[in-house]
């Protein structure tokens, strides 16, 4: 099988930690000993967040005066380099030396005329004071909004449309390399960002959410499986509610009609449609925990979403203590 | 003909100019310019230096107190990342579209018993004075010099003996992409790095040498040309002096009997020696301006190196202005 695997946040970083270099490298080795296995059966492609790591950067380059901070799509290029390498290596430590690894630096293509360019919504960097905030807006040319009792940084999270490596990606998988690549969604880019020349790629101030372009990237690579592992063991509906339960199976159209949260659950079962409904292939996505991989990829764990089902969904018991996030103001 | 070009610091950024991302890119848009019509044509691969980008890392890194500083893979590991996405955005925007490009990430093997692990020479960071130097080095287990009238941080340079990912290069290079990658001679690793386990890969604290870690890379993927880009159009003996000569030609035996300052053109020299002596395959290494490059590859300017001459060296008329930095010490 060709398989895509998106890492959520905490394959890297789990909640509170400091963000070192050893915190980070000792989870990657986690998630290689889970990766593994999959590596030496299959095509496998893995992508990754980089929400943390670009924040980290960012808040680097502001504490040292005399370079004026990089642009995001040069930092989500060095976060790519720096989390890229760490996975390679330490699941290249578990693998037998005849598999090759390659980590490929990722562009990702963005419509100039999406919404979210007129409309920045994502908060990215440190919190300010109002006076701050503005000021430093009015210094750098941002966009600034409260974020509860402060103010912040925004930027636009466009859709990805295009992953500009596909063939490089494609013909390493064919050779039997595994690919890292996709970190952070890929490094935003589009057409005419120099307004002189509508043929010229150039970087873009935004960020992509790292599900849609990861669900891009399984789409173009014809993927089967389509697995985005997160922190918890399936999606659920009610979530927090007595009534919570989780989701076995759910056709993309059934997810269509429900409401989850824009900030986390939203944008995964929003490429899990994606994926699943794209033409021309038997696509199934699957939502679930790291720990579960075998199980997620036998069809026995995780939410499960696929057009081919005999009942638009199904669900399983619900688990004690699963944290999901989902809620159901649109249940039909 | 397939060719590996290691671009010079000055591909990336002038003497003297401020290390903004903008500078960066237009320098790259110069190379790119120079390289696009070698890439339609040939098997191409793009390595590049990363001094300064790393030194700035770490300033950023020191001025901001929350996060430990990265240690030098990692900071390598972004400096690919991040110039990697430059070379490969601006050739690309050169370059037809069904031309693929890709940047990988590069690991570059070194050996724990090599010597410069007992000796560490190289100058990275910024400068301290001597009390300060003492206890950033017992802070943080750096070993310090003096440099001058200040002191620095040394790190091991140590000999790079393999490239992990020559097998994913090969075969990106046989389907017609352009391969950019073993950016910084390519993240130092060894194995044993972990005392517990002689087989895991680790980072290293150290720096490789560019030239010399793509003299490997251009060997392992039995290259034809191997050209080192500089800011000098030809090597020169007698640097300085009204003798000086440039060098049309010369036999790596020749070149190893001659001596060459250690900091800027010996590792070049060095490079060129190794690449053209390599088992099993008639291969060439130059050196010379990036502006030349037709021009190097076809024989005709910088200095070419190889066993397959006639005469043990020759000479072109000194170009005005052209700054060269060997020594004749060790003339024979």
């Amino acid at each position: 099988m060709r398989i895509v695997v998106a890492l959520g946040g905490n394959a890297l970083l789990r909640r509170g930690e400091p963000m070192t270099a050893d915190n980070q490298r000792a989870n990657v080795r986690t998630a290689a000993r889970a990766l593994a296995p999959i590596a030496r059966e299959h095509e496998l492609v893995i992508t990754h967040g980089n929400g943390p790591q670009v924040g980290l950067l960012e808040l680097q380059a502001q504490a040292y005066a005399d370079v004026s901070p990089y642009p995001l799509d040069i930092l989500g290029a060095q976060t790519e380099g720096m989390i890229g390498y760490l996975i390679e290596q330490e699941l290249g430590n578990l693998l037998p030396e005849e598999q090759p690894l390659a980590t490929l630096l990722t562009m990702t293509e963005v419509d100039p005329d999406d919404p979210a360019f007129s409309d920045p919504t994502k908060f990215v960097g440190p919190v300010y004071d109002e006076p701050t905030a503005h000021a430093l807006a009015a210094e750098h040319g941002w966009v600034v909004k409260p974020d509860g009792p402060y103010w912040r940084r925004v930027v636009p999270s466009p859709r990805p449309t295009r992953i500009f490596e596909i063939r490089p990606i494609d013909l390493l998988l064919r050779a039997g390399c595994v690919v890292i690549c996709a970190g952070g969604g890929g490094i935003p880019t589009m057409f005419g960002s120099a307004p002189e020349d509508a043929n010229v790629l150039g970087g873009v101030e935004a960020v992509i959410d790292k599900d849609l372009a990861s669900a891009v990237l399984a789409r173009e690579l014809a993927a089967d499986v389509f697995v985005m592992a997160t922190d918890v063991v399936a999606v659920q509906t009610d979530w927090g509610m007595p009534s919570a339960r989780d989701l076995a199976s759910a056709t993309p159209e059934w997810l269509a009609g429900q409401e989850f949260a824009a900030g986390s659950m939203g944008p995964k079962v929003q490429a899990a449609i994606d994926f699943a409904t794209a033409a021309g292939q038997p696509a199934r996505a699957v939502i679930g925990s790291l720990d579960d991989i075998g199980a997620l990829l036998a069809g026995t764990a995780g939410t499960q979403v696929t057009t081919d089902l005999l009942e638009p969904v199904t669900y399983r018991t619900p688990t004690q203590g699963t944290i999901g996030r989902s809620t159901t103001s649109d249940r039909t």
